[in-house]
Protein backbone atom coordinates (compact mmCIF):
# COMPACT_ATOMS: atom_id res chain seq x y z
CA UNK A 1 0.00 0.00 0.00
CA UNK A 2 1.09 3.97 -0.75
CA UNK A 3 -0.13 7.08 0.18
CA UNK A 4 0.77 10.05 -2.07
CA UNK A 5 -0.10 13.50 -2.20
CA UNK A 6 0.50 16.99 -4.39
CA UNK A 7 -1.15 20.14 -3.29
CA UNK A 8 -1.35 23.28 -5.76
CA UNK A 9 -1.33 26.75 -4.39
CA UNK A 10 -0.45 30.08 -5.44
CA UNK A 11 2.75 29.92 -4.15
CA UNK A 12 3.53 26.47 -6.01
CA UNK A 13 3.36 22.95 -5.26
CA UNK A 14 3.61 20.89 -2.53
CA UNK A 15 4.73 16.72 -3.23
CA UNK A 16 4.73 14.32 -0.06
CA UNK A 17 5.10 10.53 -0.18
CA UNK A 18 5.12 7.13 2.58
CA UNK A 19 8.31 4.44 1.57
CA UNK A 20 6.22 1.61 2.55
CA UNK A 21 5.89 -1.54 0.02
CA UNK A 22 4.36 -4.92 0.73
CA UNK A 23 4.08 -8.02 -1.17
CA UNK A 24 1.84 -9.39 1.53
CA UNK A 25 2.45 -8.55 5.05
CA UNK A 26 5.40 -10.33 5.73
CA UNK A 27 7.50 -8.74 3.07
CA UNK A 28 7.58 -4.89 3.98
CA UNK A 29 10.60 -2.58 1.89
CA UNK A 30 11.06 0.67 1.95
CA UNK A 31 11.08 2.57 -1.45
CA UNK A 32 11.31 5.74 -2.35
CA UNK A 33 8.28 6.51 -4.31
CA UNK A 34 9.42 10.56 -5.13
CA UNK A 35 10.77 10.36 -8.46
CA UNK A 36 11.87 14.03 -9.68
CA UNK A 37 13.43 14.94 -13.10
CA UNK A 38 15.26 17.86 -13.56
CA UNK A 39 16.64 20.37 -16.02
CA UNK A 40 17.21 23.21 -13.98
CA UNK A 41 16.20 26.64 -15.55
CA UNK A 42 13.93 24.99 -18.21
CA UNK A 43 11.35 21.86 -16.26
CA UNK A 44 10.90 20.66 -13.05
CA UNK A 45 9.03 17.28 -12.97
CA UNK A 46 7.86 15.59 -9.54
CA UNK A 47 6.18 12.18 -10.05
CA UNK A 48 5.19 9.69 -7.17
CA UNK A 49 4.38 6.82 -7.63
CA UNK A 50 1.54 3.98 -6.18
CA UNK A 51 0.88 0.54 -7.49
CA UNK A 52 2.78 -2.82 -8.70
CA UNK A 53 6.52 -2.21 -7.94
CA UNK A 54 7.91 -4.19 -11.12
CA UNK A 55 5.74 -1.73 -13.01
CA UNK A 56 6.08 1.62 -11.22
CA UNK A 57 10.21 0.52 -11.46
CA UNK A 58 9.70 -0.28 -15.20
CA UNK A 59 8.15 2.84 -16.16
CA UNK A 60 10.98 5.06 -14.07
CA UNK A 61 13.39 3.18 -16.02
CA UNK A 62 12.13 3.91 -19.20
CA UNK A 63 11.60 7.61 -18.60
CA UNK A 64 15.12 8.09 -17.90
CA UNK A 65 16.13 6.10 -20.74
CA UNK A 66 14.00 7.86 -22.92
CA UNK A 67 15.83 11.19 -21.30
CA UNK A 68 19.32 10.13 -22.51
CA UNK A 69 18.12 9.86 -26.33
CA UNK A 70 18.37 13.54 -27.44
CA UNK A 71 15.15 13.64 -29.91
CA UNK A 72 13.39 11.27 -28.72
CA UNK A 73 10.12 11.72 -26.82
CA UNK A 74 10.96 12.66 -23.43
CA UNK A 75 10.29 14.53 -20.10
CA UNK A 76 12.75 16.68 -22.03
CA UNK A 77 10.90 17.19 -25.22
CA UNK A 78 7.14 16.88 -23.95
CA UNK A 79 5.86 20.47 -25.15
CA UNK A 80 3.50 21.00 -22.18
CA UNK A 81 2.76 19.17 -18.91
CA UNK A 82 -0.17 17.53 -19.93
CA UNK A 83 1.92 15.95 -22.56
CA UNK A 84 4.06 14.48 -19.83
CA UNK A 85 0.87 13.23 -18.16
CA UNK A 86 -0.02 11.18 -21.89
CA UNK A 87 3.12 10.30 -22.20
CA UNK A 88 3.33 8.49 -19.04
CA UNK A 89 0.02 7.04 -19.27
CA UNK A 90 0.99 5.55 -22.52
CA UNK A 91 4.61 4.24 -21.14
CA UNK A 92 2.83 2.55 -17.96
CA UNK A 93 -0.40 0.98 -20.23
CA UNK A 94 2.18 -0.12 -22.14
CA UNK A 95 4.56 -1.89 -19.60
CA UNK A 96 1.04 -3.22 -17.87
CA UNK A 97 0.29 -4.86 -21.05
CA UNK A 98 4.00 -6.66 -21.73
CA UNK A 99 3.63 -7.57 -17.89
CA UNK A 100 0.37 -9.38 -18.16
CA UNK A 101 1.16 -10.75 -21.57
CA UNK A 102 3.71 -12.90 -19.99
CA UNK A 103 1.56 -13.85 -16.94
CA UNK A 104 0.13 -17.07 -16.20
CA UNK A 105 -1.58 -15.84 -13.12
CA UNK A 106 -4.28 -13.27 -12.91
CA UNK A 107 -1.56 -10.95 -11.61
CA UNK A 108 -2.75 -7.13 -11.06
CA UNK A 109 -0.01 -5.54 -12.69
CA UNK A 110 -1.54 -1.41 -11.80
CA UNK A 111 0.11 1.39 -11.06
CA UNK A 112 -1.45 5.20 -10.45
CA UNK A 113 1.11 8.22 -10.74
CA UNK A 114 0.80 12.16 -9.42
CA UNK A 115 3.10 14.05 -11.77
CA UNK A 116 3.61 17.51 -10.73
CA UNK A 117 5.94 20.53 -11.95
CA UNK A 118 6.54 23.14 -14.24
CA UNK A 119 7.78 23.87 -17.71
CA UNK A 120 9.62 27.15 -18.72
CA UNK A 121 6.47 29.38 -20.04
CA UNK A 122 3.50 27.72 -18.79
CA UNK A 123 1.77 27.33 -15.48
CA UNK A 124 2.32 24.71 -12.48
CA UNK A 125 0.21 21.90 -12.18
CA UNK A 126 -0.37 18.42 -10.89
CA UNK A 127 -1.72 15.46 -12.56
CA UNK A 128 -3.28 11.99 -11.57
CA UNK A 129 -2.24 9.65 -14.34
CA UNK A 130 -4.62 5.81 -14.13
CA UNK A 131 -3.17 2.54 -14.71
CA UNK A 132 -5.15 3.06 -17.96
CA UNK A 133 -3.30 6.14 -18.92
CA UNK A 134 -5.87 8.39 -18.88
CA UNK A 135 -5.34 11.52 -16.20
CA UNK A 136 -7.02 14.19 -14.47
CA UNK A 137 -5.78 17.37 -13.38
CA UNK A 138 -6.89 19.33 -10.25
CA UNK A 139 -8.84 22.62 -10.20
CA UNK A 140 -9.09 25.48 -8.18
CA UNK A 141 -12.21 24.04 -6.31
CA UNK A 142 -10.46 20.91 -5.52
CA UNK A 143 -6.41 21.78 -5.42
CA UNK A 144 -5.00 18.56 -4.15
CA UNK A 145 -4.49 14.64 -6.01
CA UNK A 146 -3.80 11.85 -3.91
CA UNK A 147 -3.36 8.23 -4.61
CA UNK A 148 -3.22 5.17 -2.33
CA UNK A 149 -4.58 4.30 0.97
CA UNK A 150 -6.26 8.06 0.61
CA UNK A 151 -9.45 7.96 2.61
CA UNK A 152 -7.70 8.63 6.25
CA UNK A 153 -5.75 11.64 5.33
CA UNK A 154 -8.96 13.15 3.06
CA UNK A 155 -11.17 15.05 5.86
CA UNK A 156 -8.11 16.95 6.87
CA UNK A 157 -7.54 18.19 3.41
CA UNK A 158 -11.13 18.60 2.60
CA UNK A 159 -11.17 21.25 5.12
CA UNK A 160 -8.21 23.04 5.24
CA UNK A 161 -6.91 23.02 1.51
CA UNK A 162 -7.38 25.62 -0.52
CA UNK A 163 -5.59 27.83 -3.47
CA UNK A 164 -4.81 30.48 -1.52
CA UNK A 165 -2.68 28.26 1.00
CA UNK A 166 0.83 29.30 1.81
CA UNK A 167 3.16 26.65 0.50
CA UNK A 168 4.61 26.09 3.66
CA UNK A 169 1.51 25.69 5.42
CA UNK A 170 0.38 23.72 2.55
CA UNK A 171 3.50 21.28 3.23
CA UNK A 172 2.29 21.21 7.23
CA UNK A 173 -1.21 20.05 5.89
CA UNK A 174 0.01 17.22 3.86
CA UNK A 175 2.46 16.36 7.18
CA UNK A 176 -0.80 16.17 8.86
CA UNK A 177 -2.82 13.78 6.60
CA UNK A 178 0.41 11.50 5.78
CA UNK A 179 0.78 11.11 9.79
CA UNK A 180 -3.20 10.44 10.39
CA UNK A 181 -3.39 7.86 7.91
CA UNK A 182 0.54 6.51 9.03
CA UNK A 183 -1.39 5.83 12.30
CA UNK A 184 -4.54 4.38 11.08
CA UNK A 185 -2.92 1.85 8.25
CA UNK A 186 0.24 -0.43 9.02
CA UNK A 187 1.07 -0.42 5.21
CA UNK A 188 1.98 3.39 5.36
CA UNK A 189 5.12 3.98 6.78
CA UNK A 190 8.23 5.90 7.32
CA UNK A 191 10.06 7.64 6.26
CA UNK A 192 7.89 10.34 4.59
CA UNK A 193 9.56 12.63 1.73
CA UNK A 194 8.22 15.84 1.39
CA UNK A 195 8.81 18.34 -1.27
CA UNK A 196 8.22 21.59 -1.88
CA UNK A 197 8.48 23.47 -5.48
CA UNK A 198 8.45 27.42 -5.32
CA UNK A 199 6.73 28.52 -8.91
CA UNK A 200 8.46 29.94 -11.70
CA UNK A 201 11.76 28.39 -10.19
CA UNK A 202 12.44 25.50 -12.27
CA UNK A 203 14.46 23.70 -9.58
CA UNK A 204 13.10 21.49 -6.74
CA UNK A 205 12.55 23.45 -3.66
CA UNK A 206 13.42 22.50 0.24
CA UNK A 207 12.96 18.71 1.01
CA UNK A 208 12.67 16.57 3.62
CA UNK A 209 12.87 12.79 4.12
CA UNK A 210 11.21 12.34 7.59
CA UNK A 211 12.13 8.56 9.66
CA UNK A 212 9.24 8.18 12.05
CA UNK A 213 11.78 9.14 14.78
CA UNK A 214 12.50 12.16 13.21
CA UNK A 215 12.39 14.86 15.96
CA UNK A 216 10.88 17.49 14.35
CA UNK A 217 8.24 14.67 12.14
CA UNK A 218 7.82 13.88 16.10
CA UNK A 219 7.05 17.62 17.10
CA UNK A 220 4.32 18.22 14.41
CA UNK A 221 2.23 14.60 14.79
CA UNK A 222 2.72 15.74 18.97
CA UNK A 223 1.71 19.37 18.29
CA UNK A 224 -1.23 18.21 16.04
CA UNK A 225 -2.25 15.94 18.41
CA UNK A 226 -2.30 18.42 21.46
CA UNK A 227 -4.66 20.94 18.85
CA UNK A 228 -6.99 18.07 18.24
CA UNK A 229 -7.50 17.79 22.18
CA UNK A 230 -7.86 21.37 22.37
CA UNK A 231 -10.29 21.88 19.46
CA UNK A 232 -12.36 19.16 21.27
CA UNK A 233 -12.36 20.99 24.47
CA UNK A 234 -13.65 24.01 22.60
CA UNK A 235 -16.75 22.39 20.95
CA UNK A 236 -20.28 23.28 21.89
CA UNK A 237 -22.02 21.05 24.90
CA UNK A 238 -25.02 19.19 24.59
CA UNK A 239 -27.83 20.98 25.65
CA UNK A 240 -28.19 19.27 28.81
CA UNK A 241 -24.60 19.76 29.93
CA UNK B 1 -23.39 3.13 1.99
CA UNK B 2 -23.41 3.57 5.92
CA UNK B 3 -21.38 5.12 8.91
CA UNK B 4 -22.05 3.90 12.12
CA UNK B 5 -19.73 3.72 15.44
CA UNK B 6 -20.23 2.82 19.21
CA UNK B 7 -17.80 4.05 21.68
CA UNK B 8 -17.64 2.17 25.31
CA UNK B 9 -15.67 4.72 28.29
CA UNK B 10 -16.28 4.00 32.15
CA UNK B 11 -19.27 6.39 31.93
CA UNK B 12 -21.62 4.54 29.28
CA UNK B 13 -22.39 3.91 25.50
CA UNK B 14 -22.16 6.02 22.89
CA UNK B 15 -23.96 5.22 19.82
CA UNK B 16 -24.14 7.13 15.97
CA UNK B 17 -25.11 6.25 12.88
CA UNK B 18 -26.34 8.15 9.38
CA UNK B 19 -29.36 7.56 7.71
CA UNK B 20 -28.55 7.28 3.95
CA UNK B 21 -29.59 3.72 1.97
CA UNK B 22 -28.87 3.98 -1.64
CA UNK B 23 -29.48 1.30 -4.55
CA UNK B 24 -26.41 2.91 -6.60
CA UNK B 25 -26.39 6.46 -6.86
CA UNK B 26 -29.84 7.21 -8.15
CA UNK B 27 -31.81 5.40 -5.63
CA UNK B 28 -31.13 7.48 -2.48
CA UNK B 29 -33.34 7.02 0.51
CA UNK B 30 -33.16 7.55 4.37
CA UNK B 31 -33.74 4.75 6.74
CA UNK B 32 -33.15 4.99 10.24
CA UNK B 33 -30.17 2.36 10.96
CA UNK B 34 -30.17 2.85 14.76
CA UNK B 35 -32.61 0.05 16.99
CA UNK B 36 -33.09 0.16 20.50
CA UNK B 37 -34.84 -3.21 22.59
CA UNK B 38 -35.76 -1.83 25.96
CA UNK B 39 -36.97 -3.69 28.55
CA UNK B 40 -36.69 -0.70 31.57
CA UNK B 41 -34.82 -1.83 34.80
CA UNK B 42 -33.68 -4.98 33.41
CA UNK B 43 -32.16 -4.71 29.62
CA UNK B 44 -31.28 -2.08 27.08
CA UNK B 45 -29.78 -2.62 23.68
CA UNK B 46 -28.90 -0.68 21.01
CA UNK B 47 -28.08 -2.38 17.59
CA UNK B 48 -26.71 -0.11 14.43
CA UNK B 49 -27.30 -1.87 11.01
CA UNK B 50 -25.23 -1.49 7.83
CA UNK B 51 -25.22 -3.17 4.85
CA UNK B 52 -27.87 -5.09 2.55
CA UNK B 53 -31.39 -3.30 3.68
CA UNK B 54 -33.50 -6.07 3.01
CA UNK B 55 -31.63 -8.20 5.09
CA UNK B 56 -31.31 -5.46 7.86
CA UNK B 57 -34.90 -4.87 7.86
CA UNK B 58 -35.57 -8.91 7.90
CA UNK B 59 -33.54 -9.25 11.07
CA UNK B 60 -34.50 -6.51 12.70
CA UNK B 61 -38.72 -8.15 12.46
CA UNK B 62 -37.15 -11.32 13.57
CA UNK B 63 -36.16 -9.71 16.69
CA UNK B 64 -39.22 -7.83 17.08
CA UNK B 65 -41.04 -11.17 16.65
CA UNK B 66 -39.32 -13.26 18.63
CA UNK B 67 -39.39 -10.78 21.82
CA UNK B 68 -43.09 -11.26 21.19
CA UNK B 69 -43.21 -14.93 21.98
CA UNK B 70 -42.46 -15.79 26.05
CA UNK B 71 -39.84 -18.51 26.35
CA UNK B 72 -38.58 -18.04 22.61
CA UNK B 73 -34.61 -17.56 22.53
CA UNK B 74 -34.99 -13.57 22.13
CA UNK B 75 -33.05 -10.34 23.16
CA UNK B 76 -35.60 -10.66 26.36
CA UNK B 77 -34.45 -13.89 27.26
CA UNK B 78 -30.52 -14.63 26.25
CA UNK B 79 -28.11 -14.57 29.57
CA UNK B 80 -25.65 -12.20 28.64
CA UNK B 81 -24.46 -9.92 26.02
CA UNK B 82 -22.50 -12.29 24.01
CA UNK B 83 -25.05 -14.50 24.35
CA UNK B 84 -27.19 -11.59 22.37
CA UNK B 85 -24.78 -11.02 19.15
CA UNK B 86 -24.52 -15.09 18.97
CA UNK B 87 -28.67 -14.90 18.42
CA UNK B 88 -28.11 -11.73 16.14
CA UNK B 89 -25.26 -13.02 13.90
CA UNK B 90 -27.44 -16.63 14.14
CA UNK B 91 -30.51 -14.85 12.60
CA UNK B 92 -28.45 -12.40 10.27
CA UNK B 93 -26.54 -15.47 8.57
CA UNK B 94 -29.93 -17.19 8.62
CA UNK B 95 -31.47 -14.69 6.61
CA UNK B 96 -28.68 -14.38 4.11
CA UNK B 97 -28.73 -18.27 3.49
CA UNK B 98 -32.39 -17.87 2.60
CA UNK B 99 -31.94 -14.83 0.98
CA UNK B 100 -29.14 -16.79 -1.62
CA UNK B 101 -31.40 -19.58 -1.67
CA UNK B 102 -33.79 -17.38 -3.74
CA UNK B 103 -31.13 -15.70 -5.94
CA UNK B 104 -30.73 -15.85 -9.56
CA UNK B 105 -27.84 -13.15 -10.00
CA UNK B 106 -24.91 -12.72 -7.57
CA UNK B 107 -26.72 -10.41 -4.91
CA UNK B 108 -24.58 -9.75 -2.15
CA UNK B 109 -27.35 -9.86 1.19
CA UNK B 110 -24.52 -8.89 3.41
CA UNK B 111 -25.06 -7.53 6.27
CA UNK B 112 -22.67 -5.99 9.87
CA UNK B 113 -24.57 -4.79 13.08
CA UNK B 114 -23.03 -3.56 15.82
CA UNK B 115 -24.66 -4.37 19.34
CA UNK B 116 -24.32 -2.56 22.27
CA UNK B 117 -26.21 -2.27 25.39
CA UNK B 118 -26.58 -3.61 29.30
CA UNK B 119 -27.96 -6.81 31.26
CA UNK B 120 -29.17 -6.17 35.05
CA UNK B 121 -26.33 -7.53 36.68
CA UNK B 122 -23.73 -7.50 34.05
CA UNK B 123 -21.34 -5.33 32.37
CA UNK B 124 -22.08 -2.97 29.48
CA UNK B 125 -20.43 -3.72 26.42
CA UNK B 126 -20.30 -3.72 22.76
CA UNK B 127 -20.23 -6.11 19.32
CA UNK B 128 -19.24 -6.09 16.37
CA UNK B 129 -21.25 -9.13 14.53
CA UNK B 130 -20.03 -9.90 11.42
CA UNK B 131 -21.88 -10.92 7.94
CA UNK B 132 -20.87 -14.64 8.87
CA UNK B 133 -22.84 -14.34 12.34
CA UNK B 134 -19.52 -14.28 14.06
CA UNK B 135 -18.71 -11.25 16.17
CA UNK B 136 -15.81 -8.87 18.12
CA UNK B 137 -16.11 -6.87 21.12
CA UNK B 138 -14.25 -4.04 21.89
CA UNK B 139 -11.12 -3.66 24.35
CA UNK B 140 -9.53 -1.93 26.53
CA UNK B 141 -7.17 -0.26 24.36
CA UNK B 142 -9.34 -0.27 21.39
CA UNK B 143 -12.83 1.32 22.83
CA UNK B 144 -14.76 1.82 19.85
CA UNK B 145 -16.20 -0.22 17.05
CA UNK B 146 -17.32 0.79 13.60
CA UNK B 147 -19.21 -0.01 10.50
CA UNK B 148 -19.36 0.83 6.71
CA UNK B 149 -17.60 4.02 5.48
CA UNK B 150 -15.14 3.76 8.32
CA UNK B 151 -11.36 5.55 6.97
CA UNK B 152 -12.33 8.90 7.03
CA UNK B 153 -13.84 8.98 10.63
CA UNK B 154 -10.85 7.04 11.68
CA UNK B 155 -8.34 9.26 12.74
CA UNK B 156 -9.80 11.20 14.88
CA UNK B 157 -11.33 8.57 17.06
CA UNK B 158 -7.73 6.54 17.04
CA UNK B 159 -6.38 10.31 18.27
CA UNK B 160 -8.84 11.18 20.90
CA UNK B 161 -11.05 8.38 22.30
CA UNK B 162 -10.01 6.41 25.53
CA UNK B 163 -11.90 4.61 28.13
CA UNK B 164 -11.42 7.34 30.81
CA UNK B 165 -13.11 10.34 28.33
CA UNK B 166 -16.37 11.67 29.82
CA UNK B 167 -19.45 10.25 27.83
CA UNK B 168 -20.41 13.66 26.53
CA UNK B 169 -17.20 14.14 25.06
CA UNK B 170 -17.33 10.55 23.69
CA UNK B 171 -20.37 12.07 22.03
CA UNK B 172 -18.95 15.45 20.86
CA UNK B 173 -15.89 12.85 19.23
CA UNK B 174 -18.37 10.54 17.76
CA UNK B 175 -20.00 13.37 16.13
CA UNK B 176 -16.77 15.23 14.66
CA UNK B 177 -16.19 11.85 13.07
CA UNK B 178 -19.37 11.57 11.58
CA UNK B 179 -19.22 14.84 10.45
CA UNK B 180 -15.68 14.13 8.77
CA UNK B 181 -17.22 11.40 6.61
CA UNK B 182 -20.38 13.08 5.55
CA UNK B 183 -18.22 15.95 4.36
CA UNK B 184 -15.71 13.23 2.39
CA UNK B 185 -18.57 10.64 1.00
CA UNK B 186 -21.78 11.31 -0.47
CA UNK B 187 -22.96 8.00 0.39
CA UNK B 188 -23.01 8.85 3.82
CA UNK B 189 -25.98 11.65 5.29
CA UNK B 190 -28.00 13.17 7.38
CA UNK B 191 -30.19 12.60 9.79
CA UNK B 192 -27.63 11.61 12.22
CA UNK B 193 -28.78 9.94 15.24
CA UNK B 194 -26.88 9.98 18.58
CA UNK B 195 -27.78 7.59 21.34
CA UNK B 196 -26.09 8.11 24.98
CA UNK B 197 -26.37 5.26 27.25
CA UNK B 198 -25.53 5.71 30.87
CA UNK B 199 -23.97 2.68 33.02
CA UNK B 200 -26.26 1.16 35.11
CA UNK B 201 -29.35 2.82 33.64
CA UNK B 202 -31.05 -0.07 31.99
CA UNK B 203 -32.62 2.28 29.54
CA UNK B 204 -31.48 4.70 26.69
CA UNK B 205 -30.64 8.07 27.49
CA UNK B 206 -30.25 11.78 25.98
CA UNK B 207 -31.15 10.68 21.99
CA UNK B 208 -30.77 13.07 18.94
CA UNK B 209 -31.41 13.29 15.87
CA UNK B 210 -29.70 15.71 13.60
CA UNK B 211 -30.45 16.94 10.40
CA UNK B 212 -27.87 18.40 8.56
CA UNK B 213 -29.27 22.47 8.77
CA UNK B 214 -29.73 21.30 12.76
CA UNK B 215 -28.03 24.93 14.60
CA UNK B 216 -26.34 22.67 17.01
CA UNK B 217 -24.80 20.21 14.57
CA UNK B 218 -24.33 23.15 12.27
CA UNK B 219 -22.38 24.60 15.37
CA UNK B 220 -20.41 21.49 16.27
CA UNK B 221 -19.10 21.54 12.48
CA UNK B 222 -18.01 25.12 12.60
CA UNK B 223 -16.40 24.62 15.65
CA UNK B 224 -14.47 21.60 15.07
CA UNK B 225 -13.06 23.65 11.14
CA UNK B 226 -12.03 26.47 13.44
CA UNK B 227 -10.41 24.51 15.57
CA UNK B 228 -8.65 22.50 13.02
CA UNK B 229 -7.49 25.90 11.65
CA UNK B 230 -6.21 26.75 14.63
CA UNK B 231 -4.54 23.83 15.04
CA UNK B 232 -2.96 24.27 11.89
CA UNK B 233 -1.65 27.70 12.95
CA UNK B 234 -0.19 26.33 15.65
CA UNK B 235 1.98 23.97 14.00
CA UNK B 236 6.05 24.34 14.59
CA UNK B 237 7.06 25.77 11.18
CA UNK B 238 10.10 24.28 8.37
CA UNK B 239 14.01 25.03 9.63
CA UNK B 240 14.20 27.25 6.69
CA UNK B 241 10.62 29.47 7.79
Amino acid sequence: MTYALAIHVEDGLVFCSDSRTSAGTDHINVYSKMHTFVCPGKRFFCLLSSGNLATTQAVLQRLRQDTAQPGRLSLWTVPTLVAAADYIGMISADIQRNQSSRDAASTVFEATFILGGQIQGEVPGIYLVYPQGNYIHESAEHPFLQVGEIKYGKPILDRVVHSALPLEKAGRCALVSMNSTIRSNLMVGAPIELLFYRNGSLEPGEYLNLADDDPFYRSVADSWSQGLAVAMDALPVFPWE
